[in-house]
């Protein structure tokens, strides 16, 4: 008896419920949990379904197929802990979050390698044996940025993972590079978007005397401060702070969004619609 | 073309949702939105259906009884603005925002007249041209008590409400007057519980220093402070708040966290569930 | 037995607090609470005494004027209830929120009147016997805008108010009137600034995918959506919520932050700094 | 030039404040920020002030003693790094974080030691070459907690500690214990305290359906769950959640809860009053 996650996304046209779970229903399976959303503007249907049951999958989604649209999207897993490479520059929180959950199964995933434009965070993530991949960068224009991408994907390429999560990697991507790892790149990005887009968003803050600040976990399209947002948080803050002080209470809650918008795409909650996401917590 | 919404709890089964969406699907209805849960504790279904279309609500209804176990309980319905009464005693804060929010429809409801065992509020409530019934209470004894709600009963008879709303009603109900009206009962409790049960939440919260206050709105079963409860919040306070500060800070938690709950409930996603509800936000 | 507050902001230099505190010492004052802060940034310090006593104002302000620095800026009110006029469009729901708390004192102010570039909230205000005073504007151009806004200073020279509340106000203002009510304009902005700014928040945010929408209010500058922020909250939205949804929800948050905001403000709390405030809570 | 903390707390007086401020201004010292708060009901005066300058403490201190009450209570450090002694049982959670922040000095504590009921954490605290000391214990009977208590008091007399922090410590501890440490002992406790006081609360939290859980800090005085309250935070949950995913939920904030407690306290903000605490944030 296992566990399966199935998830659909297609246009919306009636009966697609009764359909759809006739396959499981005819196939002696056991729903356990069915959410549904049909997104109005676009006529757009998503479906996540959690059951139970000796299942052949191929058989299930062969059904699926002959009852859906052609252009849905069908997938159906079992795997529930999910493989990952972590992207980092220098700042340690995000992955020290991730280690730790990692050594105790916190967070149903399990991290491979960990990538760094710079040493720093090799120690700490030594410690918990995990390989660590150094792969400085020569630069920040185009060619040294293409020349470093170069490098990472040829060590990416070693690895069987699901996800790549920029755990604070503060490098901006090249536009073929998220194009390669599209709907796989995650990254948390350091203000409560999009307010203060770009660099140094605490400074922003600071300077524009906000009385909250925020984080944002989102999958990475064009470039850092874009793409379908996944999980937001905020913490008030006072005009006794500082930008430093902004940004290390700023730091607590990259990390805690960025936890919890893995835990909702490792689960296989998060569906990407257009430039938004679809979630059923 | 209307609007339904389909509610049905009965216990788990294979193919539930399967078989009730396939008595939408062959009427011809278009399903908007579903949402399912199972609580695997007692193996109980949850379902609620958001469908329109031209639709015989007898012929669904008889199409569900067909399929589904003896013990479901179905409702289906196209009544989207709910009617309330009110009772309130002194506290003008929830009585207030229920006013202005049935004034402009901010609420999908309608109040049909506020009962008051002071006089208090009647000023307000007749500013909009509501009915205000003054039901004095003699004492707060048994047979006080038992006589007061005779006297509220007669006035409900008078109207034909779905839920009566309990705002900042500060009389100990009977355990008669609760089943009469089980599941129709709405209370806003001046307290995060099941914290500080009892009279004087906020001077028991400030004489413990708490950090953080709150308030809760459940459905009445036997006591004011039991029941299932459907909403929460709370905010953040501190040292220099005395205990009417408190109660102060709050009345603004108690006045929205009321007509939160209120939503909910009125938009058909509250399921009671024993002492809980599964709620469909 | 009177409670005064004393509030000073001035270039920092060393034994301020001491001074001033020495002044309502021999003066046999008595201090109930004491906040102090320096900007380091710009070296700018900032006090607020909370004290009771019986006391010659005009003496007090003396003895201080002795001891600060000539640019100095020393407020000392015994009033406790502000005086306003507050400003409106069509939408009810701040308006509502500020005309409850008035009628039960709930807040630290009186309403003077109301004036509205539409007749819509007319019969609202009325209710509680407050004048409305209509003041239709002919266009959006620049003279329509000074034309229209030669009409509101009219109508204010008629009153003695504190501060002027923009509640829903949905007019640009141009400088020059910003300028004249310097520090006296405080506007309720339906985004979490800078998120959002301009027009339809809601939209952009539906458009955006935001999980989190908030409101802020904050003293007005030059324009509608900058000016130094007192206070911001936030709600937890999702994909199923529609632009109007949202519109819907934040309506909830902003007349809670004006509320709060304005509490700040009228217990001589808040201090502008530069484009920023600080805010002894 | 160093910076100083002063704290006082003491019977409230005419001219404290100014007093106080005094002894600094003809020390010649430069006042960065001053708090002061009287609580009313037992008209108890509460200060704290940041100070720069060069300065002879035993001065300030005599000084200050000239001037206050006989029982004021005064401390003056620069000590901004406090040394703790880390008490565990077998969850990771808070221990994990505590650790991740000594090795980036992301708080401005030292971890000196970790002591373990339990040898399970033992691994986690030696990668971060911090000492782990086992002291099983042989029951939970008076007897077997005084002898395992006498265990940790002999290690505990080896470190030079300011706090000690119970990480998840799940023993209940002796009144004699806690009155031996009395003031530093400070806990995180799996509730939203007062609600679910004793014996696994996310399974009482459970149970109830509350729709909020949270986490609270606070210094240990007689039993593990009374003591003056630091600071608490809450998550909302839902009724998907089981027994088991509250307290994975739960987890996320303890540990955020403690180390935002722990920043206050070893910042000198937190004053102990009676059952509660004055808090300078």
């Amino acid at each position: 008896m296992t566990d399966y996650i199935l998830r659909i996304d297609c246009p919306d046209e009636k009966g697609l419920v009764h359909k759809i779970t006739g396959v499981l229903f005819f196939n002696n399976l056991n729903v356990e949990r069915t959410d549904e959303f049909v997104e109005r503007e676009n006529s757009h249907f998503f479906m996540r379904v959690a059951f139970s049951g000796d299942c052949d999958p191929d058989k299930i989604e062969d059904g699926l197929r002959g009852i859906l649209p052609d252009s849905a999207k069908i997938s159906l897993t079992a795997k529930q802990i999910k493989d990952v490479v972590v992207l980092v520059t220098k700042e340690h929180h995000c992955l020290g979050e991730l280690l730790i959950r990692n050594e105790y199964k916190d967070l149903n995933f399990n991290i491979l390698a960990v990538i760094g434009n710079h040493e720093t965070l090799k120690p700490l993530t030594e410690k918990f044996n995990i390989p660590f991949h150094f792969l400085p960068a020569s630069g920040t224009d185009d060619d040294a940025r293409k020349a470093h991408e170069e490098e990472v994907k040829k060590v990416l390429i070693e690895y069987d993972y699901d996800y790549i999560v920029l755990a604070k990697f503060m490098r901006v991507l090249t536009p073929e590079f998220t194009a390669t790892y599209r709907h796989q790149l995650i990254n948390i990005h350091h203000s409560f978007l999009p307010a203060f887009i770009g660099a140094n968003p605490y400074r922003q803050a600071y300077e524009r005397g906000v009385k909250i600040i925020g984080a944002t976990a989102h999958f990475v399209t064009d470039d850092l401060d874009e793409g379908p947002i996944i999980f937001q948080d905020v913490i008030r803050i006072n005009h006794t702070k500082t930008a430093q002080e902004l940004a290390a209470a700023g730091r607590d809650v990259e990390k805690i969004v960025l936890a919890k918008a893995l835990k909702l795409v490792f689960e296989d909650r998060v569906f990407i619609a257009g430039n938004k996401t679809v979630i059923f917590e």
